[in-house]
């Protein structure tokens, strides 16, 4: 397991009184395979605390003085406001990157020096890039944590994480449970992301996809190859009553070439409360969203749908990376 | 009177310490409709104290922990930097969302998916959106409270609101005042919903508009169904001296098919010290802004000449209803 | 010298219970003409002591209730980051105004409105924009203090004070000291302001520059009339070793007819670890960012690479400007 290097060791520009000996500090948030079960365990602990201070009394000073740099070098509404809630219900600020493609980037700025200005004026960048390896180039430069939002169809880890604390907050943890993941398995960082994690654990995982958009052979080997059972299924049927996570992603016409088949497959994998009485009555509906007819809005009422209770783990997970690698959790 | 529901009632994610118990808690605030002589009684005195506190101390933490989520799908700086004042003097968050239709919305997410998503961060979403009837929607998904900062050409409740409140505030009051609308009444919200609220009150309306920008009939009918004394001009002149409060809007030049008319219109209805020799001594202009030549700039230093002034009412006004449906007032 | 005038003089609106006899309370920041020796000297002394308490604790309450309009009529990633991060360090808010175009301005609103507007909500206003002189008619009309933060080809005060304040830090003052200024001297606004800045002081310029980018004749006349030796060059190599502050700007394609002049000219001005060789080996490398070729990344890791620093001063910098204008150091 390659473990991301303390971004900010013995750093003499850092100090401000944080607890330097305080795990994860000065971490940086790359790729979800740097995550043992033990930082798994941890983080989550640290998580469900949040949740429940954010509950009683709706935030705390944790982080009080400390400043996010949010750069988004793509849009993304959903992720960055969730980093900037996560920031603002611990008492800090966000400083906001949103336009960056009309700035400094459009002289020619590169990467490395973009990340190096902004930590002269912040405690933490949190970056979003279309480019894959982004983020590590940016922690390769920077003297301060860097956590990455999503480098193109790379990695995603704070979804893969946040996706995980779901089935824990949910289920009450993922030991022994059934994971079926719905769509297109072939492109989605999120899915490939959250195999991975859940693999570290006692699991089973369905894969249920249209042909052309199957899990990758390569991501399937290296979840073999730590003993977790995977089968694949081209129909949600066969698999739906045995789900205890049920992963549903969006399938984009843009991968068919063939619109009549996009739109079979697309018929045939909506979830909808039809569908739902096949399931358990304790199960979750999962899904990153956006989502864009996949899942029925009719389904929205019934308490096995956790996408939108997904998004509230999402602040949670996101408070807790921020208060570990600032050192104060 | 058809009064929103309380958005939150009996909600078990949104305690907080807050008093349940308090009105307006909850509330969304979506039409000028929904206010009572006593609701707006009750915000005027709250927006009142609040206004002598920023003038004696700038500002304080009576919303510390609480973040507003600024949704425009429009860009609109005066109204989106008002409340995010309001929020930030009162001790809250602010998660900016401008750019919405380069992000999720352009993927195509729905509003109430959108809401859905913002209320796991923010504890009020602060809507405005090109569609009518959008706020409305949006409110009828959210489990937290909604204003309404502008629907297309439905409503903008809080202009309004602030509109009265800078009234109540210059004048000390608006009863047995006669208001003087002036310019395209025919288009604009601002002069639709002002027109409702004062005619809770005893009061007197002019209209003074061109042929083709009227008052529409349904809205004159309406607030003369309260017994409320109304009168359509064309010229200003005629009603000038026995106006206290001129409300002056823009006419724009796409109104009209001829652009002689548009310029004789155009010329005959703008505001200066010239026609203000006609005015009461005391007496107020206002104009919900931006002007484009409507009010001549020579009018600014005459102390009556309340626009500037009214931008700043509109953050006590805004700072209010944060405080009242986040059950803090 | 002339110095601007106390922009909220006798102004009931903003009392706030700050110290109105404090040195510096409600200025405009507008040009460097309008410091003295004795004015930096303070902000020197203010800036450091905030470096200070950065370093040791990240930031503290001083302006906590006080709010930042910060408003960008061109995007600057940098400068409006290093305005928010100044405020959000001194416990203030920030209304961040980025899209200025696509908004209230394309509907014809004028900048003195804007700026009238704007100062309804917020203390203190940064304004960017591509306009000369616009920083000047903003604070004619404004009653709360402006910040020039570069007005087109005009003026840029805060970036010509940090690059002073890096100086007095990195060297332990300017007295006596020999800066070189690099690269495109005819067209950068940033090296006309230190040139002037620096020339309070006893110091001896040296000006490196091809034949048509060279130092306009009006402003060496000014400086020169302070009795500062100044100097020609068209080569590095000739004034490397004698130099303590090399200041680099960079040379832009757009500036050439013959691009062959331009590849040239672009050669010859690359700061390396070759030419550093020739250097002291206590002196500073300084630009203003974003470089693009003209200070290879090699050099990043030369103890006298001192642009990344740099921007760190220019934090301090603007925290010490925002508290004076503020009335609160």
């Amino acid at each position: 397991m390659e473990r991301t290097k303390p971004a900010v060791q013995g750093n003499s520009h850092l100090p401000f009184g944080d607890q330097q000996d305080a795990p994860y500090y000065g971490w940086d948030i790359l790729s979800v395979k740097q995550f043992s079960l033990e930082d798994l365990t941890y983080i989550y602990a640290v998580a469900h605390e949040l949740r429940e201070i954010v509950a009683r009394i709706g935030g705390f000073d944790l982080l009080k003085g400390k400043i996010l740099a949010n750069l988004f070098y793509e849009p993304s509404t959903r992720t960055s406001s969730s980093f900037t809630a996560a920031m603002e219900r611990l008492g800090g600020s966000v400083i906001p990157i949103n336009e960056v493609t009309y700035s400094s980037v459009s002289k020619g700025e590169s990467l490395p020096d973009t990340v190096r200005t902004l930590e002269c004026y912040a405690d933490v960048i949190v970056l979003r890039h279309p480019k894959v390896g982004a983020a590590q180039e940016a922690a390769d430069f920077a003297r301060k944590p860097v956590i990455n939002a999503g480098d193109g169809v790379g990695e995603h880890p704070t979804q893969a994480l946040l996706d995980l604390f779901t089935i824990f907050e949910e289920l009450g943890g993922v030991e022994g449970k059934t994971v079926t993941l719905l769509g297109d398995l072939k492109n989605g960082r999120t899915v490939h992301s959250l195999a991975r994690l859940v693999s570290l654990y006692d699991v089973k995982i369905n894969y249920v996809a249209p042909e052309i958009l199957k899990m990758p052979p390569e991501i399937m080997q290296e979840i073999g190859a730590r003993g977790v059972a995977q089968t694949e299924f081209e129909e949600l049927d066969a698999v739906i009553s045995e789900t205890d996570v049920l992963y549903v992603t969006r399938v984009q016409k843009e991968r068919f070439e063939d619109e009549a088949e996009y739109e079979q497959v697309r018929g045939q994998y909506v979830v909808d409360p039809a569908l739902m009485k096949a399931a358990k009555e304790k199960m979750i509906v999962m899904h990153p969203l956006p989502r864009v007819g996949e899942i029925s809005m009719e389904l929205d009422s019934d308490p096995r749908a956790a996408y939108f209770r997904q998004m509230e783990y999402g602040l949670y997970t996101r408070m807790a990376l921020l208060a570990l690698v600032l050192g104060k959790a």
